[in-house]
């Protein structure tokens, strides 16, 4: 393969983690170390801001920065929600591919990066086959970023070990908080943590039990079809037990008619799902009314996924090891892949994390979901296969300086790169 | 003042914190050190244990389960909300406190020691009047706990510290993810936080703005009436300055005529208060639906205070101080105090700790608020002379022992004395 010398872009999509600019360190990181890349660009708020040609020099960052980005949350690059969609828009679609090629064309990108999930890698294919189709010379590679842990093919994405080893740790205090508050009469209390059609975030909550009277009690995942009646069981024999009852609930919980829990139908987000909201509030509400059992909520919403201050340092150093092997895949002639994690067993239980590469066309649109066969047979907690599972991605903590008591994250400095093209239509 | 021997209790009270067993470990490690302290008990379940003889052995306790009650969150003895209520149920009251005379005779109790906040230093001054009348040698001593942080007289209360560290952590990475995602479109998150009466724990997370334009940009205080037309005023100013609005709201903020704005009045808790739900839903349905601003809540609920994962160190010594004042000063013999937290200026801006004693007649039942000229002037945020007052409270990380990624909190082996008094009627 010839060497392609150009200039590198990289984009952040999506919701956000802790540890996606841990993703975006490995890129820049690695692309300094090639000399056929000249100049490094980001796309400010994702393809948005490449549509915008929109883009942040990167060139320039102090490297204290850049290795910052490594314990810092969020999307340092700013990220959006905007899909480039073929199958509702197909003319937006097209002048879009037309005008990201445009873009490209101007700053000769030959190298770009996407971070991202499931939407993104479905992006990034649809980038990587008009580049073929228009014989455009570029490097397409997808980094996987999603807390939702639902992408195909990789053991796990970058971010999802860092929001359940929070949660988890999170139920565990809340688990002695309630204890230590419960006589008799019982209590119940009810975390609702992120994840919409896939239960890994919520079963994640399960590493918090070292034993089994321990939080959480019952974790309700949207794999297995939600009964009011079994339920209320659940919960009355678990009180009856422990005089307390910790449920975790992902927002995405659904009955067998498909109904969600805490749907609100009468809101949709940018990519037309309803918008979940309440689904703590809803099981708040049977419980207390039918069991009379004092109820309290939680809802960590974004808090779960930008909690760097308790990151897991397994789970960032898989982040940035993606982002690094994209740009070797890409300098050695490879395009339209995903980075992917691969789970090798060391000795003596050990784990050795390497990355892969898997087709962009294998990813997009496939959602993967929790095996029927990792979870109890009453469906209501993840089981030791799960656990065996998710056990190794929360390992370790990530360093991060503080100052007056709080993280001392850092800012990229934002500067443009000056425009060459007339404003998007 | 002749020494007085006999056997000490010590009990927990009220909503746990993540440093109410710091205190614990202070009365236990000092009192190990006075010769006329026999027997260590602990009240399960605060005082109600004690109505019910039910007292957990300390005496046999390992070291270092003590040592680790530095850095475990929530109630280790196990907490009551229950109140001797000597205004609502006269009768009642009187039957407790001629019970827990009982108690403390059939178990020659000469020190008891009730760490809580503002209803449990309320009990401790009755009892400590009662013990008065009564001539029963009784030196009782309250040790402050709150993360409401409303105690007259104390510099702080433990446990406020440690919540507002978290919070402010908080708002300033879910700042980051949301600022990050802000489009033009612009859009808001509303984080709910506790504090009923008092903003206190609200103001804290003030604490995560460094610049101007960090978030919180707005800060709702029970302290100022809620009035919904300047708060959509301010909201619309902020997204049109940075995109984004990060709210924090405490549970307790009400409007002029002392409406919350997240009560449900359907439902009381032991004292007879409204249970405080949804505040940030409330505001959250009048920005989307008013301003047309997508908006998303946090409610940190328990979890807030129990996240000993990121307490303040400071919190905690000081928590640990009031433990072991608060047993020096019934040795010496003193009864009907508070412990209460000093803060003296040391050199080069540094903070000096200390503690004093306070009767528990000036405690009991005055809330105190945050003055208003520590609050600006449009009433939005908490100014320069509260942060100059909470930034020091923050200081410090208290460490903690890690197994397979999650924090590794120990538990008090729960070995009951034997009883030898009849049954409570």
């Amino acid at each position: 393969m010839a060497e392609l010398a150009g200039n590198l872009l990289v984009a952040q999509s999506g919701g956000p983690t802790a540890v996606i600019n841990a993703s975006l360190a490995g890129v820049i990181q690695e692309a300094g170390r090639h000399e056929c890349i000249e100049e490094i660009y980001g796309g400010s708020n994702g393809i948005l801001g490449v549509l915008n040609e929109d883009l942040i020099d990167i060139n320039d960052q102090k490297a204290k920065t850049i290795a910052g980005l490594r314990y810092t949350p969020a999307a340092a690059l700013g990220t959006c929600r905007y899909k480039i969609d073929f199958k509702k828009k197909p003319d937006q679609a097209a002048r879009d591919m037309d005008r990201l090629f445009e873009v490209f064309q101007a700053h000769n990108i030959r190298y770009f990066f996407y971070i991202g999930g499931n939407d993104s890698q479905d992006t990034s294919h649809k980038i990587h086959d008009e580049a073929v189709k228009r014989a455009y010379d570029l490097r397409m590679i997808g980094v996987p970023k999603t807390i939702d842990n639902d992408l195909p093919h990789t053991d796990s994405c970058p971010g999802y070990g860092s929001v359940i080893k929070y949660n988890a740790a999170t139920v565990m205090e809340v688990g002695l908080d309630v204890g230590g508050m419960a006589t008799d009469d019982g209590s119940c209390c009810i975390v609702e943590v992120m994840g919409r059609s896939a239960g890994w975030i919520a079963a994640g909550s399960v590493l918090a039990k070292r034993a089994p009277a321990d939080p959480p009690h019952i974790v309700l995942l949207p794999e297995v079809p939600f009964q009011e009646d079994k339920f209320l069981a659940k919960v009355k024999e678990v009180v009856e037990s422990h005089h307390y009852c910790i449920v975790v609930v992902g927002e995405g919980a659904k009955d067998a008619q498909g109904h969600e829990l805490g749907a609100d139908k009468t809101r949709l987000d940018a990519f037309g799902h309803p918008i979940l909201s309440g689904a703590a509030e809803e099981l708040a509400e049977i419980v207390q009314g039918k069991l009379e059992l004092k109820t309290r909520t939680v809802k960590l919403g974004y808090a779960q996924r930008a909690a760097a201050h308790f990151a897991s340092a397994t789970d960032a150093d898989n982040a940035h090891a993606c982002g690094v092997a994209a740009v070797k895949a890409a300098v050695e002639g490879q395009s339209g892949f995903m980075v992917k994690i691969v789970r090798d067993a060391g000795p003596n239980g050990s784990i050795k994390w390497t990355t892969g590469l898997q087709p962009l066309a294998d990813i997009a649109n496939v959602e993967h979901f929790i095996p029927r066969d990792w979870i109890s047979e009453d469906g209501f907690l993840p089981n030791e296969k799960f656990v065996e599972y998710a056990r190794p991605l929360i390992e370790g903590e990530v360093k991060f300086p503080l100052e007056g008591g709080l993280p001392k994250y850092v800012a990229l400095d934002k500067a443009r790169i000056e425009k060459k093209l007339p404003p998007r239509a």
